[in-house]
């Protein structure tokens, strides 16, 4: 098998960022093996037609169910709308087909399981697009920690802080239903930083959270695709069924404490996803919105020179970096999915599960319905309650 | 009264904190009232007279006792260990002196009821050292808060990060003892963090938090006072008794979310004091390690020029600025000491109480004390339950 | 005529770059003309060859001349070394070709005149490739310029720092001989400055400067391509005919001053492409390493919160950022060349010169000449001598 | 002799700074011999005993040349008007006093080495005001460069940016009147720049600059002492006779290249004073409105965490950081005068000349003239045409 034959179910902010990936890899990667951007599948026809000629697809289709069945398709790229994965990678799986699926992988960790034994049934490869992971200065925190360059760690503390919802005019997009979207900030962006916290640190014991939804009512949206939204007024307004926004407090099996909080109320902030590690021999902080930098701090500097150095994790050593530009000439939000399909294009080759899969999504999904529940019962929860 | 006289019960941190501010007061602020710096009093003889020489007192004593009874003296000012404050503030309100103590006012709730119960009773002026208000950065955010320029509160996250004790050869020095100290880093620094919260958001309706000491014996030590501490080792290991690092959720009266974290274990963090708070119109960004500084968001900025605004508290329009040096000319840590003592000062002109006073002292422990519950009973506290 | 048909002579860095871009064009910019990747061509068959396959062109070529000729071609794209540019440039215009040429455009100001002259002779489009422009966050600053916010200018500073030379054992690379790069830091990195000058400022009417070669010989290289370089070390050393670092000062024509630093010695600085601006009204601040922020400061801000904003530009209210992701989400150093083909591709829609065109390569090798004049006799140059 | 027995001239924004560092010196360097505020001397009666009140001199008067015939005054503090320096410190060497005065040390290079000689000649010691060596930072990047951690120097480039003048309304104080300020922000600035550069770097061999008056005439001031000044804008318009800004190139002795900057005009920039270095091996960023910090590069870190440090220079590590408080809380502008007034009183007790001292006034005054010979020349100028 030379080329991965691709058919993407979603095609709309997602579905351009894996588009586009899919297109540039051979560019930068050209040793890796190729994905053929066979089919992409809509519900609209006009739209979906226009996407595959924008983004490069041979055909494009609106029955997903028929696409799954193509002999010619070896992997069925999930980015519809969240309410929907778990109908089409189940019957994805039951096909055959290798997946590679947005984040949240389901709506409920049932769900999620549900997705999960189905793949590991059909034994086909299953990926998750936590993208943020195959950021290289993400990833040099990770090789930081692994050969314990910071020593034992003791905190992690992450906020993913937006503001696009500050405007109490902004209409009540799909985002903003709990049966469309599942979960407001805490599903959307929270899950990206528990992920985080368990490609880094490990995995979380006990939980205890709060939520908030600030803007009880909005305008009903004239149209609700992406992530954008309008609202002529004349349709009133409608109960926002998610959370704005979502902390909470964790412990993890390591010993460290956790601080975690998802908001789309931080004014000022277009899309702060940010983290901190204290370790007994160091520390890194992470920004996205400076995607190529990683603070990093080592107690072993000399006593006259110890302080975070901002590395900019452009150079030879850093990961992928040499696949692009010159040292300190910059990548973008983009790339981060490009590394992603490094990983499931070498899943193929070294013909492994590519990480991180579906196990991360059903441990992501658990630690964020931990949260939930700790929410409604205002009480800490075990993660082992909800095994 | 012209001058106000000043007995001062400790000598160590800020003790020397506290006597540069008295001196440096008439230098920078010639219309302030003026402290009179009468009398020091501590335990050792020795290191008293020399602590009085030194910081420019008239007058030593080892008594302090005799010193609350004074006809010359009109303010007691305590900074000696925490463990102490109760019985001198009582004594002293008795005695009919104005006082002015470091915080924290007391080690628990009740004791510091006690004192400002005592306080009010003998009607004198009570100030507590809560001296981080005092930056002109942080009263620049007051002023945005107060003016309705950052809009309606939804969050408020605060950090103060230190990293003194990620050695684990560091000795048992009293801060790390309960019965001297009270508490760890929640007593130490989150207090300061709880004001802060007070000052700006308002008050705490509820909390929920969790701590953690990671090192659970550190070798005894051979001499404890102030903020260093030796250990020759030969005396073996002693249990450290209060807290490394505590976090906790909080929901205010005003709707907003709360994140506070103290911690003596973040690698790096020398000493980290921010908060940040996100309104519907603005927020604003505040990290004492970078003192003069405030950054500050506003929605209302035009769509093509939006971002935080570092802004240094040194211009004209900033408080206190212009006592000290041209604009772009910076302050230093000991400065909020000497900004608060004109408050102390200024309470004597106007005869009113000073803020913050010891009702703030309590209302900070109530916290303090919530947050220690929640831990201990694992569930959220409202303070109504400790009034 | 819907599509432009592409010969590009050159296949390393910025043959890599210029493809992409081409590549990625109509993925986010759907209603641009569509550049059409006919043939590439280089000197080396099999990596030319290669580069055909990775980069996605239909046709490989080594004969450039053939090539010219082809009826099939619109559009030659030049980024082969800088000593080849004129040959290549003339003979394109003389063919009848659009041309798209790298900078610089040439190795001397006399023969970059001869090809603009050329080119406008043979009446064809001619662009320069000065991506900086095409940042999002510089096009602001053009933009604040051009509408009066920065009110008259005063300053404009500027520096280019990059330290891949510090390392006395680095090879001589071709970059590093004259005779094929024509100049140093200076016309590689300098260029970049001097052409943003021109952008935001306006002509430049004097200067004076001073350049060094702090490493005078250095090893012969094995292999000589690209930015990269390798020397076994056995074939000797041979001496540096460029400069390491070239600065001068200069005066512009609405009365600003200038200051203008490049060098490859500036340790720590992998790329550090930055300039300020002072006007009258307000001032602002780029740093290539942080591509997608500008500093931007207003006199007119309200008193108390005067200060620099960090400006993400990445709003919709920026230059391109609808085309790509969600505010907050950034884009890296190859999306300069997708908005220089943006501009290259509107050009011909709206049948006009691109901007910038070699007119404003001769204006920027005019400057670059007199700063080595300048160096050469020791005095201030005027611009106009060397008109 | 264990007091060093005080008598200052001048009573203004540095008299007011100078004040201040010799009444807490003995607070936080409780070991160094004392100064003693015996006499403050000005021309106003008035202000002048207001000042002497406030700032805690024992006497004051208006009679300078009294006051150098005293017994009882060891060292004479020249902080008055620039124009004025000449006269008073020849006149204090000659009555055998010792001399400590503000920068710069005379308004001409001739005057300079008049007041110099005079000193020599009276063998008395002669300091001179560069508070900013002083700043802890400063020594930091001082010590790495005199331990070679920062290897052979390439690069000097140094601003001194300050906004105040931007407004043309801003009235003709004295600082913008030649004869009396002698020069405008290049003296007033650049001298700091130059001093900046003589300490880390050494001696420059040759330079050429340029400046402008960018506003040729201000309203007439109707009062004109300290930084601020007030106009009615009823005494008409006066011509502006020093330079707004000046900016020059510069050559060392060990073959590093300098650029130099100073303005008032760069708008935003209240006082920024920042300097950077490029060695061999490492670099340094320092920049005055966050006086704490230095930003240092080392080549020999590991590969794959290269990146400037923020250190910040309160830990004990640090030259002066023990004498203040704990490390992370950071010292003010202020401080500078009180390190500077420690070496002052240590060369008295080590019996030496205090560094820097007059040969430094001398040798900055060199360069500043040097820069103007070259302005009104349009030439490069070396030093030694100086000597």
């Amino acid at each position: 098998m030379e080329n991965i034959k691709i058919g993407m179910v979603g095609y709309k902010f997602m579905g351009k960022a894996h588009s586009h990936a899919y297109r540039d890899l051979p560019l930068f990667f050209p040793d890796t093996l190729r994905p053929h951007m066979k089919v992409i599948c809509g519900r609209n026809q006009n739209d979906v037609a226009k996407a595959a000629t924008q983004f490069g697809w041979e055909e494009y289709t609106t029955d997903w169910k028929t696409l799954l069945q193509r002999e010619d398709i070896d992997l069925i790229d999930i980015n519809a709308p969240s309410d929907v994965h778990k109908e089409i990678a189940i019957a994805a799986a039951q096909a055959g087909k290798h997946i590679f699926c947005e984040k949240p992988l389901a709506l409920t960790l049932r769900d999620s399981r549900d997705i999960l034994e189905a793949a590991e049934i059909a034994r086909v490869k299953h990926m998750i697009g936590f993208n943020y992971r195959f950021a290289p200065a993400v990833m040099l925190a990770k090789k930081l920690i692994d050969e314990g360059r910071l020593g034992k760690i003791y905190h992690f503390r992450a906020w993913f802080l937006q503001d696009w919802l500050v405007d109490p005019n902004f209409p009540l997009a799909w985002r903003l239903q709990k049966e469309i979207a599942g979960s407001g900030s805490h599903g959307d962006l929270g899950a990206h930083l528990i992920d985080m916290a368990h490609y880094l640190i490990g995995n979380i014991t006990e939980v205890i959270g709060m939520n908030e939804t600030f803007i009880k009512e909005r305008p009903i949206s004239d149209n609700m695709t992406g992530l954008s939204a309008t609202s002529s007024g004349h349709r009133g307004k409608g109960p926002v069924t998610v959370d704005d926004s979502t902390l909470f407090l964790a412990r993890f099996e390591n010993g460290a404490l956790g601080s975690f909080e998802s908001t789309r109320f931080a004014t000022g902030h277009r899309s702060t996803n940010s983290f901190e590690i204290n370790g007994s021999k160091g520390s890194v902080i992470f920004d996205f919105e400076r995607l190529n930098e990683l603070q990093v701090y080592f107690t072993d500097d000399r006593e006259d020179v110890q302080g975070f150095r901002r590395v900019l994790a452009t150079d030879p050593a850093h990961a992928f970096a040499e696949a692009w530009w010159p040292p300190g000439h910059t990548i973008g939000y983009e790339h981060t999915f490009i590394h992603e399909i490094v990983e499931l294009m070498n899943s193929f080759r070294e013909n492994r599960q590519p990480i991180p899969n579906f196990k991360d999504g059903v441990k992501c999904q658990q630690v964020l319905e931990a949260v939930d529940l700790s929410i409604e019962n205002r009480q800490w929860i075990h993660l082992s309650d909800l095994d």
